[in-house]
């Protein structure tokens, strides 16, 4: 790569909400990032720093509208928007030359009949969700380093994918994959920054609930995932939960053992799996991971457990939902995508306490 | 007090609140109280359990339009809504003979000049605010006994009044009544049911700041009620903080002890001044008290410092700013207006932990 | 009943934890409670209220040393303790004639060899446990009202079992009793008021964790009991979880429906067991039932869920971890013990918010 | 400064509390420290990244005893130890010449006689700390770049010092210096990582007090600091609380202008004393600064407020109580020790939401 091209010109659309934000606290501490532009009708023209104070002496950039914010002269361009937005701005900025990094669902689900049951809305360009790429590195890394436009995975799913992903690979034969359970848990700001009466502070504190029990947008796509790795349907059955925490995410996976695999060395197996991922840790055998390890880092890590060595696996994986989850995965696809080292300006120790 | 006078026919206007299902957990406990209705255009005909599930069992209704509730049959009817609505449908339910309490700022303020300023809007009935009364029971208790009309107290002014009360009242010249400083905290539940960013989960949890420095309406309050109290102007520094806590409302005083007033026992006049107030504790010397001290019961908690001996006194004051901060303190009004004990349907000890 | 024998005379042991106090707010407004005594070595003539300020003004007695305190004085005696102590002083009290309650895990498990291999000690009293009765009102109302000694459930075990009980009690072949899954969690208040650095608020605020995967005490106690109600051994993963936030339990438990069972109506199933039952609250269908929905009282709500029609049932069970999950079943089992009505005392709705 | 030079070699004494694991945080992402050993007697052996696992991956080092740690082949040690570790361990790592900087308190008093009160114990190398620095940078910065010896400010002195510095330095005649409030609010990690009832999370979530009100050690830390400033006697009332949230700091500090002073434009005087200062940001007029704008940042903030243009000055305060308040002050402390850029390594955005 030329001196030249290391520099990357970046805009994001959509930055009023926690994935903008998150964007914005890794791309303005990122070696190799120009920030170009951040769209917002709404906010045209108000410092980004007066919305988010923690920005203050980092990033002097003020909202825009779309219209002069220049997107067209930027490398990437992320969509932190709502669904829909991605895919109605897509073919301009391709056209341009301009890559495309989703947070969204617009590019996450290749069965557009799936989307619009899920999404209520057409997909309007199926043609270049066509030749997206799902953007989760650890699995799609060849894909991404060479796509035009990423669909960045949703949070659930990044957490069960990853920690499934072992299992069923490569037509594995060692769990029912008929019946896998996901029991989640995500902090609140899963649910974005919008005014809503459920995640007021005084409804959401001191309190769990599960929600989405009757279904939930990121069962279809975890399966339509595990399909594709796995050769074949996977049934699962997803239930998520809110906890009163800001960020974290936490999902418990549970699957039976097929009798065959019985004897199969389960940590060695996801030991040997990620041993060359800098962003998944395997935990040694026993471990019981905490949300508060990975608070404000890439890192998801995984902990394989085999309650009294019966047939029954409980895997646990935690992660940042705003990071690994969110904004970091789609920076961490940036760097794949401009030739730069996967973890450049993703090495943040995570803040604990 | 006859057999029938014993039972209190109540309605509620606006129930959708934290104050209004504060309300009716109270009411719904009451020994008195015959609930007849809660209104609410926009959940007309929703069963309030299913709003608020903590009533599932204990509460039968359903949210009902104004015109459909049948408030003038009423005894009562409590005002848990924003601002101005009382005073526009005072006058005619009394002139059914129904009493009302509002928990709103309609009749918490007898200058209207001030009221106009701090709350936009025109005082619709100032004949009606003349013959109001203060609900602050431990000050005005025969008044109230009487009154047909009650402006219940906001909850911060609840806290700094009682805090100073034996300081000033009676003409008394201990304090620089000139220069007081209260510095306030409350939980986020006193910001309302209302959907709003600034008190998103995320956005209010482990955070901490102060709101409304340059002014907030519950400082007019506080100085109308102070000077009544001194017999003259109230000089008053206020600044409410938010803390990440739903319940809750904690205010640090500080007054500077006149040089005359040196040798007094401030410990004394305190305890002395609340020996037969049921609502109100003055802990022992020394004490440090905790809001969660009054978690979910009426009471209110002072301790009375004076750090080093010198000139400064620094009065601590807790409460359940839902309770005693309004509607515990609510329906203490009403049990006095329909002459029961005061304490009837309020012996609630507080939740801890 | 007599009047004489409405009045209950109350002692408890080992009241300086979060069972304890509970109690202690429980007992204090039961209109039929006389609190005698109250022991606690280290703290010997400290008054209760300093250490737990919520109680002043409802309870003035002090802690006591045990020889002080006349336990054998009192009708009824609440082991609020370690494991292991109510064994230690059962038999003394029997002889007697007091009745006990222990909080603990000392009359939980009627087998022995599980007692000592989970609590690692040996029980000092088998012929005593053989005598006693497991207190879950629900499934055993007619033994505890004629028990000299009743093992107060486990917090989790209370969700477990009757989250589960409709589904395999009576020889019901409806789900494969030999894989459920309960993935619980709970809230902090559950690792009592021990200085602990893993209970810190520091630690425990703002995250989220699994623990005891590699087996949780719990686990035995409701094997022990389904299998006694299902008649034969039942297959339990049982996974705890630690939630931010003080007070609450959760239990998303899963049990796959066999085939022969498909057609069951489990929301009927539900509601039908539990018509009778004033503290379990069968919710309607799609309910997503909140912990603070119980928060302070003694309810328990369970909501039955079936994703998509499928073969995987989905129950949810919430109850307050101190009250339904401890002091408050306590006291349900007294009122059982001593013929009052089993809701006396015990009508509090729930806080919220 | 030469290449050589630019690495520093760095021991820490103490590592298993918050300032520890901070500090780790820290100099792990540090460009131009070499982390050499860290002592911890009780956990000789144990991985750090054990303790802490969000240092997975960053952080490899073991605690080792003091004797194997060879301290005296650092550059520089850290002493992130209860008070009277550092000044027992000063002379003999001096007379290698290690340099020292001391979070704990022994080198932050220059009265050792006010220290001996407070701290309760001698201080054993007055002559030690007759030399040592106090580490406020934007107070003493030339002295620090010289300094053997570092005591690194306590977390609320360095609020309240900064908070009022403007108004009392160089001789001012602003403000009544002889009557200033500070009411400060601290998050719990505040406490340290003790195991303590106080400061468990029932404890301490979901709560609010005040605590220390009769005296707090660092009281009179600020008033010598104060006093050197203003160059006379400062009357100081501090009362701090206690907040449910993790990190953050927040002080309300009120003084009153003197009549002379009224016609002051204190904004500018803040903006132009900090003008300079990388990690002080005054915030623009009508500011109300939150802490998780600075949480897991070296970032102070202020806004300067006069209520209704009176004589009243309210001056709020925010920053993260672990890093500008402890561990990130002493990093900066650091970098001017060695010659670097004061903001080497403390570059972070702070963590929002």
């Amino acid at each position: 790569m030329t001196a030249a091209a290391s520099r990357i010109k970046v805009g994001i659309v959509g930055g009023t909400g926690y994935t903008g934000v998150e964007l914005l606290r890794l791309l303005a501490q990122h070696p190799n990032v120009d920030l170009q532009a951040i769209t917002s009708r709404k906010e045209d023209g108000m410092p980004v720093a007066d919305m988010f104070p923690n920005l203050r002496g980092y990033v002097d950039l003020r909202f825009e509208t779309p219209e002069k914010a220049g997107l067209d002269q930027c490398d990437v361009v992320f969509f932190a928007t709502p669904h829909g937005v991605a895919m109605s701005q897509a073919k301009e900025l391709l056209a341009k030359g301009v890559r495309l990094i989703d947070l969204a669902a617009d590019f996450r689900l290749q069965d557009t009949a799936v989307f619009e049951k899920w999404y209520k809305m057409p997909h309007s360009c199926p043609e270049v969700l066509a030749e997206s790429v799902y953007g989760l590195v650890e699995v799609n890394r060849a894909k991404i380093a060479k796509a035009q436009v990423v669909g960045n995975p949703g949070c659930y799913p990044t957490t069960v994918i990853l920690g499934l992903l072992p299992l069923i690979e490569n037509g594995l034969r060692l769990v029912d994959v008929g019946h896998i359970i996901a029991d989640s848990k995500s902090g609140v700001s899963g649910a974005g920054r919008k005014a809503e009466v459920g995640t007021l502070f005084s409804e959401a504190s001191d309190n769990f609930k599960a929600y989405g029990v009757a279904g939930h947008r990121h069962q279809p796509e975890v399966c339509e995932q595990l399909a594709t790795l796995a050769g074949g349907p996977v049934g699962l059955t997803f239930v998520p939960h809110l906890v009163p925490m800001i960020r974290g995410m936490f999902s418990t996976l549970y699957a039976r053992i097929l009798p065959e695999a019985m004897d199969t060395d389960f940590q060695a197996l996801y030991e040997k799996r990620y041993a060359n991922e800098t962003f998944v840790d395997v935990m040694p055998p026993g471990s019981q991971p905490e949300t508060r390890s990975v608070r404000g880092s890439n890192h998801l890590r995984i902990a394989v457990h085999r309650p009294g060595g019966g047939d029954q696996l409980v895997i646990l994986v935690v992660q940042d939902n705003l990071v690994k989850g969110a904004a970091g995965q789609a920076v961490q696809n940036m760097n794949l995508m401009f030739g730069l080292p996967e973890e450049t300006g993703l090495r943040h120790v995570a803040v604990l306490p």
